[in-house]
């Protein structure tokens, strides 16, 4: 769609701004009987599912900064953190809705990339868009988004069936949304066209380059969560929007028991590490561990499950899953560094 | 809960919040698998029926102004419009997300008596509230709820079906909740003890108090959208959110017909209309029809229905349904007053 330079939203008006995302709206499947336009969306459930529903607002100024996260990248990730969800639940995600909270002032060629990074990702992961909202804000822009997603009611990966003696694993690596996020906001202000991961120039170091295209275009890991649950190989899940510490917290607390965590296992990517320890004041471990955003899964496997989770993870595309530790029956959380105990580091949480 | 003077949602950070939330929260019906507290809920569909969902942002500024809007009334308003948005498809509600954006230094008070607005309407219309996020706010109070009913299939209350020479009616009164509002505005900061149609004082004005409480605590047509569904008695149907001139025009607009509203019949209670005609430069019946925010029903009956109108009438719990004008082939919307025509005001758009 057409637009004038330096036209903003405030210049369209809230329905040529609806319009503008259905525009691009592909067909909705069959089970959509009532799509975006009417007073709410009307779909036919999954046969034999049950529903998976998950909300998470993003919030600029606190999820992120227009500064130095271009605005596809805005809207790719207010849709990832909630893929994410359904992932941690073995969910198969089928649809979303989208309230959009947007200043005035908000350039329209800064929607339209917004609403494109939405838009690529639902499609990447067969994501119908049903409904949504639009408001003005006076403040902050805001993304609220709503995913629903099927899984058999007998395959729900919860957070609270790990058992003593369950191996720990985690997926993919830690720490790198963090180092990617501190070295794009050091770099500040950095036009759109030049953000990792998108189609800008690189930094110059690839490793940090990989870690910032995590933090601005995390993959949710929507297939992983499926295999463990269709296949029955995690007690628990949960996934790492607020760091390893805070999942390692959510899966023990919610199961009633402890963890060992063998911190030289967690898979720290080396330019993330590296960048960590070149800052002042920073322990890299700790900051890989209580940084946040990696939308990585963490899941328990008892020990008679761990040949069926050696099965699936050939079919995961490359995506590595590595083993930090064991759940314990005493309820401390405890985790070794060379051989030495240390305190296992909290996540993020809001209001601190 | 107790909560000391002065203490913020900042001072009780983010799980504090959550858990008071969740302590106020009765126990989950069946249906429910997971509720609040994992990655995701997960529900069991209603049997035999579509699954209904909105999703509705209240924004601080927008929508609402702390100063002259309680705390019970705007965490009640947050859940009445998706309700609204529910009745208007004829859909049962059962669940509801919050996702909440906070400014930090919101009073644990006012945050407790707008949980306390949001759970007491769950209550009344039995929404099981299943999941929801916190977020902290750099600038203004968001709440996003996003509610699912269920509606048997061929009962769904579209917003297209409406066809030349069906009889339009609307719900309740118009025009009452945008009086309210202004006059509310006027009196500028009260306090929330002193809100008309919760624990307060009333102005002195009986009917105005009524058009305040309609402003402050719309009472969704939650058993009226039921009704005409089940009993396949409307057409079309619409809420009266951004006003009824906004309503007409969505429903002639999806069906491809036009409408001629008779304004004398328009059923805009006597203190709404007594306190516009005293503002300078108001049209009382043009204020009443493009204020918004009523959350009445519009719809559409076929002449073959209107016996069927008239036996589920009695069953709404005295909500009136008043007739306010005729589905025309000529796409074109007439407004006639005292037997001249008019143009039909539009209603609320944001960014206007």
């Amino acid at each position: 769609m057409s637009t004038s330079p330096g036209q903003t939203v405030a210049d369209l008006g809230e329905h040529a701004v609806i319009e503008r995302i259905r525009a691009r709206t592909p067909a909705a499947p069959s089970w959509v009987s009532i799509g975006m336009g009417d007073d709410a969306a009307v779909i036919e459930p999954a046969r034999n599912r049950a529903e998976v529903i998950t909300t998470d607002a993003f919030v600029e100024g606190v999820h992120f900064d227009r500064a130095y996260v271009p605005a596809a990248a805005i809207g790719h990730k207010a849709l990832a953190v909630n893929l994410s969800d359904l992932a941690a639940m073995g969910a198969e995600p089928r649809a979303a809705l989208l309230s959009l909270v947007l200043p005035g002032a908000m350039p329209v060629v800064e929607f339209d990339a917004m609403i494109g990074g939405w838009l690529a990702l639902a499609h990447r992961y067969d994501v119908t868009l049903i409904g949504g909202n639009v408001s003005r804000s006076p403040g902050p822009l805001v993304l609220d988004v709503t995913a629903m997603g099927a899984v058999k009611p007998r395959r729900v990966l919860a957070r609270e069936g790990a058992k003593p003696g369950d191996s720990i694993y985690v997926s993919g690596c830690v720490g790198a949304s963090y180092a990617g996020y501190l070295s794009r906001r050091r770099a500040g202000a950095t036009p759109p066209e030049a953000a990792p991961g998108l189609e800008g120039q690189p930094t110059g170091d690839r490793g940090l380059d990989e870690c910032a295209a995590r933090f601005l275009l995390p993959d949710p890991r929507v297939r992983l969560g499926l295999l463990l649950g269709r296949n029955c190989v995690a007690s628990s899940c949960v996934d790492l929007s607020d760091g390893l510490g805070d999942a390692v917290r959510q899966v023990t607390g919610a199961s009633g028991v402890g963890a060992e965590i063998d911190g030289d296992a967690i898979p720290v990517p080396e330019a993330a590490r590296r960048w960590f320890e070149e800052q002042e004041g920073l322990d890299a471990l700790e900051a890989a561990v209580s940084g946040g955003e990696d939308y990585e899964l963490l899941f328990t496997v008892p020990a008679r499950r761990r040949r069926a989770l050696a099965s699936v993870l050939p079919l995961t595309g490359g995506l590595p899953c590595t083993r930090i530790g064991t759940i314990t029956a005493d309820r401390s959380l405890v985790l070794t560094r060379r051989g030495a105990k240390a305190a296992l580091p909290a996540g993020f949480t809001h209001f601190r």
